[in-house]
């Protein structure tokens, strides 16, 4: 069972443009972003594959948390008082610091996606979009165990993000 | 609203081990592949992150399609017969081959993760690990469009992957 590891190179495919200049004040997930409105630019070359996007509402962004720096193996996350591993968290100072939202997709024109809920930092790398297909990527409430969050979800729409991943 | 956009690294974190040696007969979502169990080996110096994490049932994993080569901007989706723009598909030969599964944690034992509902080939370099939250991930069914995908996600659970990518 011994797989040789090697790294693993992305290009961005383009940039993720909203209102947040950093990470201060930021919400931390979309359903604490509600109408805040934000462009992805994809680079021209790659405009052909946003064919039939348009047709979903909403569209997993996976991109780089280029402010992040290093990375922690426990971190007090944003709606909790303790520290928990980071990869029971979606904090963004992980040791690949890959971050993923779903967010709302508005409008297509030509390489210029129009999307909102965004709770991206402005100037983003993005490595991906994906449709969002409730048939693979949702479960039902009763068959899921949330460990740690349980108590904390509620909050998450009020809390803004702060410098703590950054320092 | 210019940024530069540089390449990015990732180093795996570990190894995603399946019953599935190529993608020929693999189901191709998690849905699909109901019961089958893989084996997640976490890097060693990692391991300290996974406190925190058998709490939840769901999770999210982050990974790279290895086996892909090069990308191609419309693609045949298995689920359909007409081309599709790639970032309209969860097809794996994307400009970035980045995967994502949402998949079933069974339990955790030092750096080993038992995973349930693999769609995942084995050997699959692994980018990060996060946890399912219903509430950051999950969009009630009426205001979801689905693009293309709305009459063919019944097929999925017994539509089984083939080459189409890799050739």
């Amino acid at each position: 069972m011994k797989t040789k590891i090697k790294p693993v190179v992305f290009n961005p495919i383009g940039v993720i443009y909203s209102p947040f200049k950093d990470m201060e004040g930021m919400p931390i997930q979309p359903v604490g972003a509600k109408g805040i409105k934000g462009e992805i630019h994809l680079k021209k070359e790659y405009m052909e594959g946003l064919s039939d996007l348009e047709g979903f509402s909403h569209i997993i962004l996976i991109y780089h948390f280029h402010l992040s720096k290093g990375y922690l193996l426990k971190v007090k996350p944003f709606l909790d008082n303790m520290k928990r591993g980071i990869f029971a968290t979606r904090a963004p100072r992980r040791p690949n610091s890959i971050g993923l939202s779903v967010i709302n997709l508005d409008k297509i024109e030509g390489n210029i996606i129009h999307i909102s809920n965004v709770d991206i930092v402005n100037g983003t790398p993005l490595l991906d979009i994906k449709p969002y297909m409730p048939y693979f990527d949702k479960f039902d409430d009763e068959k899921l165990k949330i460990g740690w969050f349980e108590d904390k979800y509620k909050e998450v729409i009020n809390k803004k993000s702060d410098m703590r991943f950054l320092q």
